[in-house]
């Protein structure tokens, strides 16, 4: 067994090998002559490392000590030390994170284009078979298979930190999902109504008709649909903090007549409605509970009416990244089309659209990240350093998800396969 | 083993019970004690028909005998004999169509109607557990298993009947494929043309651009990209008949500089392209050849550009009309979404982009029918009565198939997933 495997075996079960929270995993101390003395050992291994990783235009360097990389790199990575760039090497996807999130790792240049780089370096690296990052792919995929569950627990982890907190960088929309740009250069208040009204028309809402929302978040697009669209909206949600907000705010604008704010699960939803709509909650649900979710839209659509689905997935089928999974968004996975199948086909309901929006997502994520900055001393005072490092790291790597074509966002729009109330083509969607 | 076991269970290897031409199965002479005397025993079979197609409106009879029904039928089916009667009820989704076709069963009404109102029937039945027909489907299954082979015989099966009997009624475009309507009273040339562009706007082609299509019909579409948008195209068909047409007709349209026809199977295609395009022909692919096919495009694009199948589908997996794939399509198979991934996630592509058109297939079938009635004559002189029955039923199915939502027609939009040289929005389709 090597220094790495060690460290690996070992795991959290170790005391902490310097002062970091409570939530941070422990780093074993590793005799430094596992890897030999000197630069020499610690170059090794930051190549192995940089190799891992597909060798992309990066420099990995230990403060006043070794560093590798190409000739112009894009970013500098520094580890504190050396026990840091071990402890990382072990786990990579998981550990780099947290070790950036607690400072022990420091990033020179642009994050955004760092993460990219790597992000796409990886992807290259697929299917050529290094021996450590398949092992590290192993360990790290065994883990994930058993976090789908708990949703309410999961759910509250991200969403009740603090309403407080999220106003502060999603604008005044309150919609913390992809925005639609008509054109690239909208604000992103601009980008979230246009992605309230473009979700509406796509569902074709007409005045007096119902409409049910599994996840609503602070339910901004319920009430844009109740106040734009005339219809009655019944919006689900177990986000205690959401709904509270929710219901506070639809009163304070007179909207309480025609939204209704349920904190409960979206199995749980009765009733007949026109359409039924949900943006940005089946990342949350697992690819297990599918079936289930078709056929809660199956029973409240009664063989007509109209659904949308707006959802992160990906190209093929992957777990969440490590890190995301167990710091940001615990119990989450983006499906791929195979897996969102599973909604649809068992209920015969038709696909009738599509749309990949990823690149709004990375423009999206842009202006959440620089309101976040801008906000990030107030961040501090709410919390800690190491959160908003914490936050900073996640908005930036989403970017990069987005621009490498890691995740997708697909809008889908689906119908009973027996109803043939279906629009007649999409140009209505484009007429201003 | 009663009669109907009787009948099912000799099947094709008996001499003919009536004059049929050779490619009709068999018919045995039931004993007329098997079901019992007189018009009772016909009316109990007729009932249990109606039953096992799941109560349509429809009125059942046998000529100058029993019949059984509803109040006000769409339409009314009469077999010419007891023994045609017994033989269509051991099997009717296969011999229903054969029974038609060589005029032993006859339809008084509309045809469409009818098929759509057995078929919305159907649909409610399924899950309901009728053990005949659950029988039957388990008989009918069985058999399609083993058919999705051997696609050179199975395209000019159907492709390679005559280009002029497709000339009398898919209008001067010769595109025997779903249009696109940008309203519903386009005429067929408009709408056939419409797809075209439909087509070339979704794969933003630029005047320089290389496009390979596979499975190219006629040519017409790939001419149509060459004169219209300025593209060179290289466009692959395995129907012999269909490449000499489309070659004389760019030779004559002076496009043959821009134009290649290439006589060989989509597994063969070579080059590097900037679009790929299929239109209709992954119908004619098969489930197991999907991730072949996706490899194919992924060597043609290369890491960029674009990508557009356009196919006939289904809302969940299942296997085509029996009678429609002995007769019409042998080795067809509309695929699910779930399926239709198989191309796409082995290789890392994105979909961009999926329109559901179904509507506008029935719209483009009903236009076809009125065209091959119209010229029904002249059909009945290249052939015979019987193939003129055999296409109307086909062209009739085909129209209910799209109108009940049996099947689907979508087009895929996608592009490698590493690329981003992908539309910010859907609005530029829609502009005049």
């Amino acid at each position: 067994m090597n220094a790495i495997e060690q460290s690996l075996a070992k795991g959290p079960e170790h005391p902490p090998g310097n002062a970091v929270t409570a939530a941070t995993p422990s780093r074993p101390e590793l005799p430094a002559q596992a890897f030999g003395e000197g630069k020499r050992a610690d170059r090794w291994a930051l190549s192995r490392l940089l190799a891992s990783l597909g060798s992309p235009p990066i420099e990995l360097a230990i403060r006043d000590g070794a560093r590798v990389g190409v000739g112009s790199p894009i970013a500098r990575v520094t580890f504190d030390s050396r026990a840091t760039m071990l402890w990382v090497l072990a786990d990579v996807p998981s550990r780099f994170g947290d070790a950036y999130s607690d400072g022990t790792v420091t990033v020179e240049g642009d994050l955004v284009s760092l993460i990219e780089a790597v992000d796409r370096a990886g992807r290259r690296t697929v299917g050529r078979r290094d021996p450590f990052a398949a092992r590290v792919s192993r360990v790290l995929h065994r883990r994930h298979l058993n976090t789908l569950s708990g949703s309410r627990d999961n759910i509250h982890h991200h969403y009740d930190i603090g309403n407080a907190f999220y106003e502060l960088w999603l604008g005044s929309t309150m919609a913390y999902t992809c925005a639609y740009y008509p054109t690239p250069d909208a604000t992103l208040d601009e980008a979230q109504l246009a992605k309230m009204d473009h979700v509406c028309r796509k569902l074709r809402l007409k005045p007096g008709e119902s409409v049910v929302e599994a996840g609503c978040g602070w339910g901004m697009l319920a009430m844009h649909m109740a106040r734009r669209y005339g219809v009655r909206v019944r919006a689900f949600n177990i986000s205690h903090e959401q709904i509270l907000w929710a219901r506070e705010r639809a009163k304070r604008e007179g909207l309480a007549g025609s939204v209704e704010f349920v904190e409960d699960d979206y199995r749980n939803i009765s009733g007949r409605y026109d359409a039924f709509v949900s943006v940005g909650m089946l990342e949350h649900v697992g690819v297990k509970n599918y079936t289930a979710l078709g056929g809660v839209v199956q029973r409240c659509l009664g063989g007509r009416g109209r659904g949308l689905i707006h959802s992160i997935g990906r190209n093929r089928p992957a777990p969440l990244h490590p890190w995301t999974e167990k710091r940001i968004f615990p119990g989450g996975h983006p499906p791929a089309p195979s897996e969102m199948a599973r909604i649809f086909e068992p209920w015969d309901l038709s696909i009738l659209d599509v749309e990949n929006l990823r690149l709004h997502y990375a423009q999206t994520l842009r202006h959440w990240l620089a309101l976040f900055e801008g906000a990030s001393e107030r961040v501090r005072a709410m919390f800690d350093e190491k959160f908003v490092r914490m936050w900073r790291l996640y908005l930036s790597g989403s970017i990069a998800a987005f621009t490498t074509g890691s995740m997708q966002l697909f809008q889908v729009v689906f119908a009973p396969g027996e109803s043939n109330d279906i629009p007649w083509t999409r140009a209505d969607l484009y007429a201003s």
